[in-house]
């Protein structure tokens, strides 16, 4: 077969600043995919894209090949209209378990594809492995079956969706080339639009803790994705949300289950609550349903109704006690005073080394393993009173967790004062 | 073994524009040669050097890598003054050919290691193997005995010089990589500084048929070269010369040995003689022999005398009849007046396609295959004279040889004033 282009025509394009054409985009993709260009090809390319850029057509057209690489999942079966949501990461954010069921509860069908955590953050498939019996991995059928029955369903992407994106995921982690917006952007994107639903809701975090440190490329990365998902037809909105303290009282697989059920419960934390509710207006609008009230469906029972079928549907026990870390160790606040900074970044850090995340795919996790904080900014606290607790399986754990939180706290002089950060930092919708 | 580094922070420094530490760079390099840094690393590396740039440091100091990855040849037996010569490559450059002998007759050994032609450009290796029984491999005793008793060996770099420049060359051509000027130079530099030669002359070709057509670049790269090769304490100086026209009256394997006979027999065209004196008066000075005088030595045929013992030496018959192309094709001036452009790549692609040339390595050429020229730019011509004449064994050839040249030479009326380029346009030293 004769190529119509060359791997090395295309990145001395894009190396020189040229656009490409949608011609080199559909084939360096669809040839990538083939094997046809090379690893190191894609790599000096992805190199060039980071360091040159695209054009919202180029990321638009890149996102489309993507894509067309693998299967489109087709949910106009599905009585309910749809909405779908993901967040770019975050410490201690467990809020898809308590979102999915709530949206559900409010009428609309939520096929939420999610994936396992590497790194400092938590994957929403772990946390729901604490529960015993739980399934990650559910056939196609039983995914429609249960998105119509349950109306929400939090399972495993199959291997057929964007299969050209795993393999430049994979290539980007190891050549330097992960921080590229246009990469990013159609990474997200080509996954979350061939999931075809009909509305998305980006919760794009930025601070320490996140993979956007910075407010201006973490806006830049939200309006690309919404410009992406809205010329693909999907409604698609995104909230930039604070990531420099971490969500709710836990970072953890068990600890932020437990804390997801005290929010469909009607309590929790008060940071964990006004996110779901925002997210969950939003896909709501985003499905035409903005006359429900997710705050009402949740003072209802009806989100508990919803998460207790979702968990069952997919073999697991949600009245099941859950897993208990055997060792913990409490961190206490060092003098009086007020907690002004809890870092995002340290927290995240010592609860992946305490055994609740992974360093390579493939990794076990431990279910009860984590961070539990007694504090959040601005709380006032008492020398001596507990701050933290950390919860392993493996003693030996504790001292490198201890150094990843070192520095990673304030406890200032009382009266000192504190302005919080606001959670919810920007609205951004297309146009 | 632990690894010092890791590809992924190297590549990301580079990217974000920082310099390369003195241990970032050894160890890259190294670990390359070794295989632990992967393609896919190293060619995201080497764009992100493409676009980002190297101080000149961090060219000496990748430079000094690239050396240290294999041997060194130590010259320091040979009982005269050493000066190599290293030209980056033009059409119709034949110049290493009666160059080497002419320096070794006034009394400086040249130990002038060559490569084979790839693309448009002849190589000094094909040109000499189309001399009956002439062999370019020979062994290292052989290497050092020769210079020392003829004084000028031409022959093949063995696979032991900075074998992380072979590995990195030909990844770069792979991945669009080519043209970054630290890259460029450290690769020259890394082979000529490990052949050990007391002085190097830099030929960097500008124009049309070089590989920089622009002279800012080729400036650029020139002293980057002298900086090298300064700071390795060779006396190294290059000269900016003129490739928008081909160099002499022939391009092709043969041809051109038959060229550079005439000029060490004291004929043969004015410019090859130009720019062979003005190289060898700089491999004098930089071997501290500036008190000899090398056209006077042309001129007593002793270089006549030492480029027959330097073929002998190596199996090669100097008085043998050389190979002739079975077919010629005669193109012609179209009108009266004056040829005021030939254009060394339309000259070189020709020479290529006609079988003087080859597209892969290890891919054969024809010895007889090539271009004669009958008129240089400036020259007077009458309509219907010869202006060209095409050689090769494969008369199928012509067709594509001349679609080359279609386009590549003017033909003005009488009288419009033609302005010849210098042939040597500057010359670069160091500090």
């Amino acid at each position: 077969m004769t190529e119509p282009h060359d791997a090395v025509e295309v990145i001395i394009a894009k190396r020189g600043g040229d656009p490409l054409t949608d011609s080199q985009i559909d084939w360096v993709v669809d040839a990538y995919t083939r094997g046809v260009v090379r690893d190191e090809q894609m790599s000096a390319l992805a190199m060039a894209i980071l360091l040159n850029g695209m054009s919202r057509h180029e990321i638009s057209r890149w996102t489309d090949a993507m894509i067309s690489s693998g299967e489109r999942m087709d949910l106009s079966a599905i009585s309910r209209p749809t909405a779908d949501k993901h967040s770019t990461g975050g410490v201690g954010d467990k809020i898809t378990l308590p979102l999915a069921p709530l949206v559900a509860a409010c009428g609309v069908a939520v096929p939420q594809l999610s994936g396992r955590g590497l790194g400092h953050t938590g994957g929403t498939l772990d946390k729901l492995e604490a529960i015993p019996g739980w399934r990650a991995a559910i056939s196609n059928e039983e995914f429609h079956a249960q998105l119509e029955s349950v109306g929400a369903v939090i399972c495993a992407a199959g291997a057929g969706l964007a299969p050209a994106d795993k393999k430049l995921y994979a290539l980007r982690d190891v050549t330097g080339t992960v921080e590229a917006i246009p990469l990013i952007a159609s990474s997200i994107m080509s996954k979350k639009i061939a999931e075809g639903s009909g509305a998305l809701v980006l919760d794009v975090k930025v601070g320490t803790g996140a993979f956007m440190k910075d407010l201006a490329k973490a806006r830049e990365l939200a309006e690309t994705m919404v410009a992406l998902g809205t010329d693909a037809g999907t409604n698609t909105v995104a909230l930039l949300t604070d990531m420099s303290t971490p969500l709710g009282l836990t970072a953890g697989n068990a600890l932020e289950v437990t804390e997801s059920v005290e929010v469909l419960a009607g309590g929790g934390p008060a940071d964990v609550v006004e996110l779901t509710l925002a997210l969950a207006r939003e896909m709501l609008a985003g499905a035409g349903k903005s006359d429900v009230d997710p705050a009402e469906v949740l003072a209802s029972g009806a989100a508990m109704d919803a998460w207790k079928a979702m968990i069952a549907a997919q073999g697991g026990d949600p009245d099941a006690t859950l897993p208990v870390a055997r060792e913990n160790h409490v961190v206490t606040a060092p003098a009086d005073g007020v907690l002004t900074r809890l870092d995002a970044m340290a927290v995240g850090l010592a609860a992946w080394r305490l055994g609740a995340g992974r360093a390579a795919l493939g990794d076990p996790v431990q279910a009860g393993a984590g961070v539990v904080w007694h504090a959040r900014p601005g709380d006032t606290v008492t020398a001596g009173q507990p701050l933290m607790t950390l919860h392993t399986d493996e003693p030996e754990r504790f001292e490198r967790a201890l150094a990843a939180l070192d520095g990673g706290y304030d406890v200032s002089p009382a009266g000192t004062p504190y302005e919080a950060t606001p959670l919810i930092i920007d609205r951004i919708s297309a146009g």
